[in-house]
């Protein structure tokens, strides 16, 4: 074994714990420190051999580190971070904001250049594992549709709006994919699907006291936007059975490629995930990609990559000629 | 558009006639000829605008291909033929003697770097597109299992053996995966399973006059090896309807990553296809794969490669700032 790949992560909330978590089921890879914002000695890691640093002390670590992974939020942190830091490490980021992907990916491109780093953005599973199958989809099927459906998964903002309604004490919502369709799009026949076609809506409540449920449930799915034209069911629970069963953050997919080789045969493409832990497995695919980064550097790959970019083999603990034997 | 990429097809049988339809659904490539053992004038191909030469002839045309899509079987064909042609072109081919592809491999590899020639090896859907799921399930989910399934398809080995039996006059096997083993896969509880506990075996049988069902039967379910270990079933059918519903050569499976990121968080990653016709999608896998040759070789990246060292980005006729905006 050579040298392990030496990474750090900065921040440290649920992304950075999986990523602290991940690390140790790759035994080529040593965790130098989680680098915080907040005041070092009130953090906690998973592990108690872990380090923590403050962010201000990164600098010091430009020759400690070969990976730096960084986990903040695409809104606020992740703009300002990821050109700053990839002037001084490698980086591997998770920046999902779709439509700022091209502008993120200059702003991190020239520093990195300039200074012989690669940073590979946008990781994880949608940017990233998806992205690669809506292009294989393509490429592989010129002629077809691909279909992207999301859940059963939490989402944070319809999550947000149910419990802004009057007489609801607690609550989540889950983005679930419509059987239907999806058992539509596998057979081939590539209909035309809108998001709400493609998606249910489905929320677990805790009432106040004294709400009347049937209020509560009309005010939820007549919302506009949110949920009016969805097909959404509202479920009535306890708070001890919302903390007991919803407190989990599962998540996943479905990236359909439905084409044609030609006009009598149909040919279906599916990649899916189910995860019980959104965080963590997002985090996974940080490590796996951290490992290619520092490989894509040694090779003077540098500047600004993303998922497009990354041959499959790098991913792997796996020389070449032992993928080949065992995998291929 | 730049100059359009320049494919010979050589080998023209059921996957040359897919690479010829796939072409088509590509317009940044264009269609040299298909090259053939027989004599050309008995060769009818599927489009009257494709021209047909002698194998012979492939040595007149090495400056007019950018690559030759070896279309042979990889028991007696592209053993010869990959080496030899490897000096001569940049290649792609779909060998797929799992147990002999480090060989196979090495054999291309030399006369592919002495001439700077770029050889795709073992590309199409396994080894190929299954083979990279293999790899990302492991890479991404290092504590798990990995479990391919095959089918529903056609096994030419099993028809071949329900077809020796008494009393059958003609007849198919397909290979089905196990619903329940699937199902027990997809919860995330890493069952162990067999090969025979993950696919069961069907048989449609055109008696011959006189034969009797139900000796048939027996004959098949017991056979040691083919059928005996297996769930199997017997549909005896008419030769008529043999002749029309059993003409397609479907096939399909499912690459299944079964992994945990800690002790109570399982996640599935899952691949999978349904392919109508299995020559025509591995074909359209081929071609996509002659674009990527065509960008490594222009790159110099020569020698042999195989579907573990091709980053997604290059299969695709979009530009990468193209692919970053729409599909990232």
């Amino acid at each position: 074994m050579q040298n392990p790949i030496r990474i750090g992560i900065a921040g440290y909330g649920n992304l950075g714990r999986g990523v602290e978590t991940a690390i140790r089921k790759n035994p080529d890879m040593r965790l130098i420190g989680v680098f915080t914002r907040r005041p070092p000695d009130t953090v906690s890691p998973l592990f108690k051999d872990t380090a923590v640093y403050t962010m201000d002390a990164l600098k010091g670590f430009t020759d400690k580190i070969d990976v730096l992974i960084l986990c903040g939020g695409s809104k606020d942190d992740l703009p300002e971070q990821g050109p700053a830091l990839a002037a001084l490490f490698n980086i591997v980021d998770s920046f999902d904001t779709h439509a700022l992907i091209p502008e993120y990916y200059a702003a991190v491109d020239s520093p990195a250049l300039a200074n012989n780093k690669t940073a590979l953005i946008s990781i994880g599973w949608d940017p990233g594992l998806f992205s690669i199958n809506r292009l294989l989809g393509e490429a592989l099927l010129p002629d077809g549709e691909t279909y992207t459906f999301w859940g059963k998964g939490l989402s944070q903002g319809h999550s947000d709006a149910v419990r802004r309604v009057d007489g609801v004490k607690a609550g989540v919502q889950y983005t679930i994919p419509s059987p239907e369709a999806i058992e539509q799009v596998r057979s081939g026949s590539r209909p035309e699907l809108a998001t709400k076609d493609k998606h249910k809506r489905e929320c677990y409540i805790v009432l106040e006291e004294g709400a009347e449920a049937a209020v509560v449930e009309k005010a939820i799915v007549t919302m506009p936007n949110y949920f009016a034209d969805y097909d959404s069911t509202v479920h009535f629970i306890s708070e001890e059975t919302l903390h007991k069963e919803h407190q989990r953050m599962p998540h996943g997919g479905f990236v359909i490629r439905s084409g044609n080789t030609n006009d009598e045969h149909a040919q279906v493409v599916e990649f899916s995930l189910k995860l019980d832990s959104n965080p963590e497995f997002t985090a996974s695919v940080l490590v796996a990609y951290a490992r290619a980064c520092h490989r894509l550097n040694q090779s003077q790959q540098y500047g600004a990559k993303t998922a497009f970019d990354v041959a499959p083999g790098l991913l792997s603990i796996k020389s070449p000629a032992q993928l080949r034997k065992e995998l291929l």
